[in-house]
């Protein structure tokens, strides 16, 4: 792809190392932010930037948060003795979309994953395992992705806890095997929480 | 979608005012900034930013250019006398990966489309109209897609022009009609500006 001008193609080349966005669909954007008001290329740009730098991570469950202890985890009104394990911010969202969960969660930041390099000490497991030797946790609940890597980090998490007086469970698969949590309808997912079963009963044994 | 974080709303509702990319779209691309380096995020808002304050069109040919006059008006090896008419940037980028044409190129920002209320005072007519009334030009080829609108623009100008002496001719159609010119492989879209046909003879009186 040939330029016109270097700016064009300095913001093009940035935009497309955003997956699943290639050159084309990079020019196409960034074309479109031309005829539109600057005001909302800077509103854009700002608004990256100050959340790529100012974001925090509540310290208790790692999910994304504007303060230290995100508001889950401060609001005693919720059950802080049941906590929910997630791969991911967006599960956490879609689950809270729900209502159908009064517990708290823990974000591990993805599946441990060898074939893209992603072990047990890449993810939120220690400050879990932590929590759980506390002994302040009755129940945690598995809410990965019924995948290989998800069953995977569901069972390395299990076997680091089970010494210690935990009840484990994982949500009901009303959910189809394979899909991700966050494409799941509400009714569903809500339903898979509430008829959660007992960790060891989902494993073939 | 309800957010843990109003920085991370503000930043995925920005980004979902591209075209194409909707809220879940969006909260994927800035969750995969929160994961690289906070230098990635400020050279593609920066990037962005100084494009789109900096960037200037062409006062002749209405390109993008980040000078004055672009290199292809610039040049003075091009042959200045045969004007080659195009909707957009992405057009011009398209032809010019044929090295198929050596004239310079007028860059209209649209078509005509009522449907769309862009009328013929917001594109960039009135300057190619002067520009063939200066008599410097010997042919004009339109190389608008094949579509109404494309084709209400090739009139609308024809009509404005042809008291004058100018030739006009469109680009061959090895192109399927209807597709768009940026997709059209470099061979065939080569072969349509070399076999380009007079204008009027493109017309079904
Ligand atoms: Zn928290
Ligand atoms: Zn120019």
């Amino acid at each position: 792809m040939e330029f016109s001008s270097k700016l064009l193609e300095r913001a093009v080349n940035e935009m497309s190392q955003l997956p699943g966005i290639g050159k084309r669909t990079a020019l196409r954007l960034v074309l479109h932010m031309l005829k539109q008001p600057k005001e909302q290329t800077t509103a854009l740009a700002e608004a990256l930037q100050t959340m790529r730098n100012d974001v925090k991570f509540c310290k208790s469950c790692h999910n994304i948060s504007d303060v230290e202890v995100c508001e889950i985890c401060a609001n005693p009104n919720r059950d802080h003795t049941l906590v929910c394990v997630v791969e991911d911010i967006r599960d956490v969202m879609a689950i809270e979309n729900t209502s159908s969960f009064k517990g708290l969660y823990h974000v591990l930041g993805g599946k441990i994953s060898p074939m893209d390099g992603i072990g047990p000490h890449d993810l939120n497991i220690n400050s879990l395992v932590n929590k759980v030797k506390e002994g302040k946790i009755k129940e945690l609940i598995f809410a990965l992705s019924s995948t290989m890597e998800g069953d995977t980090t569901n069972f390395y998490i299990f076997k680091q806890i089970q010494e210690f007086n935990v009840f484990t469970s994982t949500i009901a698969r009303g959910i189809s095997v394979g899909d991700e949590l966050e494409y799941a309808d509400e009714i569903t997912l809500g339903r898979s929480i509430v008829n959660r079963v007992p960790f060891e009963s989902s494993l073939k044994l």
